[in-house]
């Protein structure tokens, strides 16, 4: 039995923030005691981390990342173990990967695949959500046994036919399926059958520079489908919870879905409040070609319309109830530049695990976000969404020790040169941060403190999930 | 050189109603005449029509129709000859039907056989929408040749797949042609997809009375495909006019459109507007099965909603600028019998051709409606929709002579008994109607005149129209 | 009897563009004839003008005048009969002017005060709409009488405080009385009482330049009072009408009524169309005063919102449905120039009854609204929203022969030097209007041709009016 | 020095419930502690209070009362005294009642006055809003020092002219003074001015008896007056919160700038979700006049519309923050009886501090809210909306011992025959509720056990409050 009382620290909570210390016993939170009460009452530890100028927050949680992910003919090039060390590094103690049944796979197959993947190797607790890629009466009889084992969400496309596409009667099946088991599903909602049409227009045309992904992927799509899904969820009874929402157009589905008081419910991702259409996606580069590195559906979006400060007014109105980071690296070159003659080739995907932290407190430095919110939307909300509160997402006793000591004067740079993700180029390069992690703890462990990584692979376990907390 | 002097009646148009003379000339309405006018000039006449205390007032238009339209294994029991008799009956002298290429089939051979169904045969004009049911390269490429001719809208299903459904990418590719081309797209909205799953669900629970026909057909999902289709018709640029709307779901987005100054438009039916799903289409009657009479898609909605009260308000918003019948007749033996034993199987129509004007009407008498929106609505609107105008849809100086002399003292009972509709039932039997059409001009001719019908098979011509006059 | 034939143009109504000849007879038209019917019938006529080339359209209708208006120590500086005679010019051939109780005053004695100012004075018709300043027993009984003597609309003010300015109950009480009388509330629309404060602080910071009148009048002050004059309706069961509706905000409340079914209406005026708050009314000019010339109220909006955009919008989906003038013109010189040490005490007001016809017409040009709209919202609806229907707003058998031969090849440009209104300044200086009136004819006599004028003081007569026709 | 151990409970906050225990040391919260970390670290206490079976959560904060105040030539029947020992024994720990200027008052003197009136007098903590009935230069000064000392709200009257109301020229002011200040405008949002002629109208008709005064006060004039206040706070730049909401009109319009991002808030209380104007309002009781007992304002709302179901859903969807009471209890016999002639003089008020808790718990039951919006509605969000948090509102190191021991399984049944407050009926007599408070900690001290009173007058001090969490 070993116990660290961390001290001075202001203790945040989706609530607001007190200065008190916590006691860690072993992986366990075990107290928190208002300062002076551990001398007082003899409390003893065996090691004191002084939290002196830092805010003291549940890790960070990011309920949308892709390890390993096999796509377009590569794979996501950081794997569980560096990706969680990345994330380890940007203050993210659990993520929740997805595994993936895809069209013609089996899904209990599939699932055991992803779990032989991680096991072993996570720097940080894990869990999984599951692509249903192939809903059939197989698929959604499995859902039940997934749902006993702590797969409790189901992520469904809207996009990319004759790979992940579900049409509107699978959906529908699925989401029926859902409200059976009290589970959750997610939702990639762009329509994809339209888009692919304008996608292949375009590249008839010639236009095959990395801006026309975003140019033929319009937000109106995914407005549309973003309508079509809470349609259909509510015509099925079962919730439904928009991934990497990246549009003013969803987002007032989304909101008016919320007014109404129904189970409607989305995340954003930091690319979609920082990076635009213009700016990254059309940036021409020394060769034409460095758009590609922001190529990520939904698409960035353009800087002309509302769309970032949108987003930014729905996390502050928790119509966004969510930041994850759809974290899904691939590597300039080899990787991305496999779509050099046509866009429609790059593979999908921004990597960002490691900065969702740093990211979302700039909100918080520029007044987007209070500091509340900015732990609410990164951490507690992700464990109550998604099952796993108040194991995750709170300090409370009884929670694993999964706590972050940010140090709001800190001053950092991102780079690919000193990231720890498996990417040969930051999507934020350059951006200048106020604040950053100061020390890591994962279930008790520090595994992360200034900057020095003192983790090890396979120190993340495997979390089983309950149901939703958000559901009436 | 045969004249014709209508007088004594108050002429309606779309802005007001004046009593004067109209002076017919062969086929055409040459003056326009205020009282006592024809005297003091001098202008004499081959027939003088006493209107006294009547409207007198542009033919009906009734812009959706299916006469002998092949379906589910037997066809629409009127023949264009059958039913332009009822129509001219009602006040109705104009009928926009719908030529149908199916999926599979060519739209030049499925255009020419509709030609050839009505040359000869109609009691008063005629034109075709066509129904595009199998978007490709050759049929985008024949729509052009269709507007040329005359043809100038073209209908997609978002229903009935198989059969007429097109997906998300054909829409949109049959959008950006009308948008060329400067055509109307109409669409049938409702998600088909869906739609056939919760049906075969009802059947197998052995749910397969015809009221399970309107319950598998939510009207979220009427909502869902018409603002899908309003997103598509926006990234094509292209305008929308949504049929047969039956639901506040569908119209509250048509409305939002609209208020957006989208091209966007709808039509209801008298259906929707007066018959429910408790009341009509879970009529149980002698047999059980009596609502069969009133299966129809859209379907009849719950009157526990608001409905009917929503589309009467829409009609006077102009958010419903058209009531059109979706005449689409089949008797109940034999043909509705067809489901008997599964809802799915019934032949999806009511028959409504002769009973628009009067129904109609009834929203004037109770106050709904102006007497000017009744004329909009019925006639003035569908002429100006669909490039009919000014040879249809008003009584102008060179305008077809396609009159109606309407009594509001009028009072008839509608019942199959003595309608001209090939049914053997009527989906309004018993309703008891104020007002009725006294007399019936088709292009100068007196085709109805007090109940007898005075017209001749082949008296009806196509009408080419050209583009519509609510673009911009 | 004097009979002229209008011949060779093309009527335009609110539905269509229709060649054909109009006979007139005197004061009033008697017939409309396609081309060639009158040869045929052997019709003559001791003129024949001869509109090639050009639309002939009713005569333009301008809802809102302000002659003779005493305001701020000063008047209006059109007379009636300067006015009207402007109005003529420009193709208007009736106006509707407001007779005014300011608070104190009896109504009954205003009113005669009007009929005086105006009659034996006016080249064109004219009407009144009531202002009523002082609601209060003896004012709302009278209104009763005034409805019987063809005066069918009361105006309220929600700004002016001790001028015009009525309290909320107030306003209640004068829609009651106005539902049970069947007439129609007209409503300045500002929160006059929030303005002044804000207008006072401003003054008191110094703040005393033209553009502050804007900016201490905000378009969220415009918003909240159409919607409060719209709740103050409902309850009252009354119908309402917005003059000058000049923003965004306050149209969208308007248009939200408006789906809702309500009796709810507006007009916009040319100065919310043409004319922004940074250009006009903030333009320095030589003395740094010149934005005076823009003072009105409602106030000009910024050019870098949506208000312009949204307004034209507004008039295609008909949430506006008239464009009057709100012509209240004040000379710069001794006029304007009272407010040069306070914003405040400028005069507020814009000419421009000469102008709107044109003014609308660069709006069928641009492609903002169709040529049947330009018609409609500025002659067939006025009439028709005010009761002057048939008699106004329609060439039709038996209505008044205001007729305008509009040649849309004609250019011209406004200007100071050429207008014929009582001011020292045109607020469109230097505009390049494309199309022109060419010929106007007030009940059957032409008093312009081609520029000059042609009728003579004392023509115009006083249009009792009937109730609304849009009410339901 | 004391300690106490609550043990054995599960402690609720705003995100959820943990069994955990609560070590309390004299007035505070000292450590939180997972269960069996006391024994294992040695920690002890005086007292154990334990807490099986029991939720152990903050006590609830009634942020608005008005204790003793003047109303309509009477007073408020509950003293601050009594109605504390009321609240405690309903699980309310905190009260913010009312500090009241009336027009012509001074607000110093006026404020002074309250303090007065509470101190040495309360059984639980309590702070004061300060009502401005008179918005001078005066008054609007004096709000800064009232801040200073605490009093950061300051509530405004749409309604009551003559005594509380202030107009739009004053509530302007006095929100750009609220901007200044950082401080918080509360708002009683009815349009009194139009509801005073309903009344004295419905009066002069007879309309004498109390269900007349919710005819009165239509709801759209509740909505009307909620969204004028929020174009004046939006002028100001300042925030606002709605006072008993009561209401679908005004919820629309609270959810709808919520939606925009702004800082507007809104309460409802009790009798809105449980109370209608038909049953209650309108019930006729033995004499015809037991209505009065259940005459508010805002009014109770029609039970055929859907502002109660409208009410649950804005407590889901936090559109309303905050469940208030609004207590001012007058007794049906002397105080209510004031209007047996005239509805109008009936007191307004009806009193409930002391059912809050258990009446919300009730949705709990029914799965209206979940348990932890039970918690943060009724405690955790009135402490971080009035500046009260952390030192109420949430069970954490370093805050006021103020907790509740609340036994799910207890049942009770209001009646005004075991009630403590001074009231001689109960507006929910015969309710019988599910749950109950078992014990009540204010301060760390036991003042209510099992239904006994251990308290004391002057236990309870007043409370400065600092400014609003929420804004931004």
């Amino acid at each position: 039995m070993t116990r660290t009382l961390i001290t001075n620290g202001t203790v945040v909570s989706a609530t607001g923030a007190i200065p008190h210390d916590v006691l860690v016993q072993d992986e366990t939170v075990v107290a928190l005691l208002s300062p002076g009460t551990a001398e007082a009452t003899g409390i003893t530890a065996d090691t004191v981390l002084d939290a002196t100028g830092c805010y003291v927050v549940p890790g960070g949680i990011d309920a949308h990342t892709h390890m390993e992910l096999p796509f377009g003919g590569t794979s996501a090039s950081d794997t569980f173990e560096t990706g969680t060390v990345a994330a380890a590094h940007g203050g993210t103690t659990t993520i929740i990967d997805f595994a993936v049944q895809t069209a013609g796979g089996d899904l209990r197959d599939s699932l055991d695949t992803w779990y032989a993947k991680a096991e072993g190797n996570c720097a940080v607790d894990y869990a999984f959500h599951m692509i249903v890629g192939g809903v059939d009466d197989s698929s959604l009889k499995l859902m039940g046994d997934l749902v006993a084992e702590g797969i409790t969400s189901f992520k469904l496309f809207m996009a990319y036919p004759g790979v992940f596409y579900s049409d509107d009667g699978q959906i529908l099946r699925a989401m029926q399926r859902a409200a059976e088991l009290g589970a959750m599903i997610s939702m990639h909602a762009e329509n994809g059958i339209a888009i692919d049409v304008l996608a292949a227009q375009a590249a008839a045309r010639g236009e095959t520079a990395p801006i026309h992904h975003g140019i033929t992927r319009p937000a109106r799509l995914e407005g549309e489908a973003t309508f079509r899904a809470i349609q259909l969820a509510l015509v099925a009874g079962a919730p439904v919870y928009f991934v990497h929402l990246s549009s003013s157009e969803a987002l007032e589905q989304v909101s008016r879905a919320r007014a109404e008081g129904h189970n409607v419910f989305a995340e954003t991702c930091p690319q979609y409040l920082y990076l635009t259409l213009e700016d990254h996606l059309g940036a021409p580069g020394d060769d034409g070609f460095e758009g590609a590195k922001y190529v990520c559906s939904a698409p960035l979006r353009s800087k002309h319309e509302s769309h970032g400060r949108d987003l930014w007014r729905g996390l502050r109105t928790n119509d966004l109830s969510i930041v994850a980071t759809d974290h899904c690296p691939f590597c300039y070159k080899d990787q991305k530049e496999l779509g050099r003659e046509d866009f429609r080739a790059i593979p999908n995907g921004i990597g960002g695990v490691e900065h969702r932290m740093d990211l979302i407190f700039q909100g918080v430095v520029t007044g987007e976000l209070s500091l509340e919110r900015w732990v609410e939307t990164c951490s507690t909300t992700p464990a109550r969404m998604f099952g796993l509160y108040p194991r995750k997402g709170v300090i409370a006793p009884g929670a694993d020790a999964d706590i972050v000591l940010y140090d709001p004067q800190a001053r950092t740079t991102i780079s690919a040169a000193t990231h720890h993700m498996t990417m040969d180029y930051s999507a934020y390069e350059g951006f200048e941060v106020a604040g950053g992690v100061r020390t890591v703890m994962s279930r008790g462990r520090v595994v992360v403190d200034r900057g020095t990584y003192h983790g090890s692979k396979g120190h993340g376990r495997f979390l089983p999930r309950g149901l939703s907390s958000y559901l009436r």
